[in-house]
């Protein structure tokens, strides 16, 4: 069984990553999810072990100082994080495993597992990202210069990624990362087993 | 202008590089074939500068000399060679170049210009090979022999490479091909100049 690829998408917020998400997981049929695990309770009709790994904020510490998790955060008063066995354990099924992740959380991915493929979305243009979060509506002028400061922030360490995708349309963000993954999948690295079979 | 690629496409004879390689161009408008200097006699019809750069024996030794070829090698009497400085141009003016050359050029080719992509072409099966090398229909039982083992060393080197595409089709090795292009011009190292933009 071939190992899966792991895919690591990040980019600033507004940029569009949930939606290039949402429809990239339509067009590639092997590509799951993977399963946080948070310390928040779950909210009506979340499943345990489906939408997240529903933990006890000591079992979630005890995880941390045992390094199982691929990378974690602290959002207010709740963890969230990517259970490292899990995320090894579909790979080795053959599943291709994504992980859409705030950047430093793949900046200890890249650490942990520099075999992933990396990705950075990017806005066409911070005009555009202004555009796009001011479409939002939710935003004091205050709360969007902050926004836009840590925007771009972020995209200053976009360069550590292997691959940048702009998010111009959808569309053509979607194609652009299906040519990576493909691209990804014809590695030499992944097909050791070509050589063998050739080699008998 | 950004730079174009150099794209480094061998396999071992039989494999079918030469119509992936057609079929490839037809579809990839950047994508330009690097022009060879030889020592051989023009053939009637060949253009210098075109077919080949036609340069003398004393020319060529002069350029192997003073490290002028990406890459070059010596068939029976003649050489053959890649000028360095006009893959240089051309990639500078952002035409993807395309070297079609055998593997022990592409190990040269590695060496001098890293930031290439190398694709190496393999037959779907040792099986398969010797049934496409038999039906040119032009070998003995012994010249059959020396090129599969030829073929075998050759594959064996294939791992240097970065991508594997299997020539199963040419439709869908072209089609692979095409993936690796569009995937190596979304590089992060290719794609400084965003972060540029965004960060004005």
């Amino acid at each position: 069984m071939k190992e899966g690829l792991l895919v690591v998408i990040s980019g600033a917020s507004g940029t569009g990553k949930g939606t290039v998400c949402a429809s990239l997981f339509k067009e590639e049929a092997k590509l799951a999810f993977s399963v946080s695990a948070t310390t928040r309770s779950p909210r009506e009709g979340e499943v345990d072990g489906v939408n997240y790994y529903f933990l006890s904020k000591e079992k979630f510490e005890e995880m941390i100082e045992a390094g199982e998790f691929l990378e974690w955060a602290k959002v207010y008063d709740n963890y969230y994080g990517t259970p490292l066995k899990k995320v090894k354990e579909r790979l080795k099924n053959g599943e291709d495993v994504l992980l859409e992740i705030d950047v430093q959380g793949a900046l200890n991915v890249m650490k942990l597992m520099p075999d992933g493929v990396f990705i950075f979305l990017l806005p066409p243009s911070m005009e555009e990202l202004e555009r796009r979060i001011k479409g939002r509506g939710t935003e004091t002028e205050e709360s969007l210069k902050k926004r836009l400061g840590a925007a771009k922030a972020e995209i200053a360490l976009g360069e550590k990624y292997t691959y940048i995708v702009v998010n111009d349309t959808v569309d053509k963000a979607v194609s652009d990362i299906r040519a990576i993954l493909a691209a990804e999948r014809l590695k030499t690295i992944r097909n050791a087993e070509c050589f063998e079979e050739l080699g008998r």
